[in-house]
């Protein structure tokens, strides 16, 4: 087996064991998240715990072979592993000094690492390279908005708070806590934790709403619209599936 | 009158009495989905049990009358029976088993079946093909869509727990736990049975919220546009009218 | 002047005076709309009550010399009296029953009759002759995602339900109580007077969101699309002005 | 120094210089909102209100030192002063009057002006200018909906009055405070301050809703599509930056 087939078989573009080898590397990012999760639960039973490290262990050590035979196997070595996914790749298989000195409760932070890992679901996938181009055309409208939504909250937040911190110094006791309700709002999630009770804070916040709505719904529909427009000229689409083409040569 | 004809009619296909048919189908089914959702009413009258009952053994008679007729009409029974909506048909007659043997109290979950009748609302209708189409076309990126969502929802719920669940144990107990929050935000539901108090987690809230709604409405996004350029090319629309060009031949 | 001027003056597309009556008559219809809300405030003076009946008095003698004068001057008085907009103008001025005869309380809900004129903002206006042509297209759609959103809020609240009712007997005591739950979560609303408080609940809420969001969100973005392609071929656009053009010849 | 150089560099177009200035008047504009808002926290310490004061202070003296600079160097001193962005300039200085006299406890509110000078961040920036353009394409659609809005908020408003208001006279004891749920409601903000517990209001609710959404959401709507449209035939996109081509000639 030459070198550059352990590569392909890594990245799932093999023809023949690629499509296996990506969804197992898929199945233990999936598993690590659930990992990750279920371990925070408060009342897990002393057996519940072994698995989850038995798992851990299995994962980590996965990833250190897979970085271990990228790093061998590629036609550049050092390239790789000064490159975005090479960094990533080595970053995943870190919290693995957790298991050498156990120990050291300092580096339990470390484990917060394995979170990387999830940026590997978007590695080699073709589908979201459509999505991203997609996002990069309307980028600078993206941006706009993003900063005036940031504006209108801020003058939300202003305004909110002259109309109600004398009636609730309690919620509106500041302009930047002002903000949190000027989040909340605005999104239109309103978890009713703080909400306007004067005349003029209602009508305050009824008049920022009809306006504001728009501000904060647009980013969501351009992203939309150019993915909309994307999919006219595109021939067929193959989702969460690594892509053949990129071997060629 | 050929067997053809009743195929026909039951399918709402017939010139002359085919929409009667197919309206009182309907109706059957919108009959039979209150009666499922009266019966549920705690201090229901021992008279409105009666009524309910009686309307249940009406739909299913009607049901049962519907399938042996299509059964014993098709040209190919075996096949209608083992159709998508062949199975459809059978299984929405399976709960009479409980007139038959009213004591059997273990096959009572037999009663949540008649719920795939409401199925039957879907078939044969020929606009709801096209909106079917139309889906059909963005369903690459309405998958990918959903499945950046569940990762946005699973970072979403990682970093409100490392914010909140030394304020807050209770209701940020966990990642898990913390799901449920980053579910009512992200969605922009926002019950306010759990929401951030610390400033880090209200910051957090508020970048995670302009920065994920976009990704929680695209794939409304996506179908509407998809729809809205389906109409483009289309003649003329006839909703919940059931086809008369299917007859033909 | 001709009686033709007359209908002209009414109709707000006399060259000279049509813009100036126009307002006046939009004016009267919103001041009749505070004068409705501000009856109910529950702590008005005797003199304030006064001050509306007053506004209530001018407005109905406004509306009553208008209908008077479109009947008289009109070239087909009884066309006009049964055409749809000769109703809504013969509904609006019912409500003087109540000055002519003050001790009638059982005529008193002629007060909601009131209401009615409101439509009449909507009377020739070009623009929203625009908007409307623009739903008329998407009609078809629009029905049957309004017939798929009760679907989806129906399954919703029988699933809630069987996951909900055992846990919160009160909020969760049958399907049509757990439609309203249903309706304040899939629109987004999300009040917080009900929600899951199961594991299972609340897996199917997320469930239903991440799917359902989309199916109550489409109506919207179908007008939308319907309104930004109508958009396209037309040359001005006057919006909540009386057109000129609808007196030609 | 020519003084059209010092124009120029004030805009932010000088070749050299200009970046540099316009990045460094942003700060000063992004800082001066920071300080509005971190003033109003309630316990501050001495001297981080003397630091707030000293930052305001050097703000101040910087939007001094442009506006005398514009005035004295643009070759229509007169015309400028008497521009749109000339008394936004103004106004903007106009707090400094606080610092010659600080006992004037009466012209406090004069601290709110310093707000105006968010305006300027939208002062000569080509991004922004592409949307005002295509926000003024689709201005009458938006307008009307502003329009439709306001009329299904009021009718939503009486509606919920005439459900409620007899069982829970608090909440919903006018129209107008019934206003108050209308527009959390129809912008699904849902606060849960106030939602309807009768049955005829619960249903009220849910049809308003099914109806009233696409109401509130279409101007957000058209204003995606105008810009997404308004992004076809556009070169490229350079986000808050000043644009190099306005000093031509």
């Amino acid at each position: 087996m030459h070198r550059a087939d352990v590569i392909e078989i890594l990245d799932g573009t093999h023809p023949r064991v690629g499509r296996g080898v990506a969804l197992a590397i898929y199945g233990l990012i999936v598993a690590s998240a659930v990992v990750i999760a279920v371990e925070t639960l408060p009342d897990l039973s002393e057996r519940a715990r072994g698995v989850l490290q038995g798992l851990e262990l299995v994962i980590l050590a996965a990833f250190c072979v897979e970085y271990v035979l990228r790093l061998t196997c590629s036609a550049h070595p050092l390239r790789y592993a000064l490159s975005f996914w090479g960094i990533v790749d080595f970053v995943a298989v870190v919290p693995a000094v957790l298991f050498l000195f156990p120990d050291l409760t300092t580096v339990r932070s470390l484990r917060l690492l394995r979170l990387l890992r999830i940026l590997k679901l978007f590695k080699a996938n073709r589908a979201l390279d459509r999505i991203a181009m997609a996002i990069n055309r309307v980028k600078a409208e993206f941006l706009i908005f993003l900063f005036i939504a940031c504006v209108a909250l801020y003058l939300a937040a202003v305004g909110i708070y002259h109309f109600e911190h004398l009636a609730q110094p309690e919620a509106f006791g500041s302009i930047p806590e002002s903000l949190w309700w000027a989040v909340a709002t605005l999104t239109t999630v309103g978890y009713g934790d703080v909400y306007p009770i004067t005349v003029g804070g209602r009508v305050f916040t009824g008049v920022i709403l009809l306006i504001g709505i728009g501000v904060i719904a647009v980013p969501a529909g351009l992203i939309t619209a150019a993915l909309a427009e994307a999919g006219h000229d595109r021939p067929e689409a193959t989702p969460l599936d690594p892509d053949p083409d990129k071997r060629a040569g």
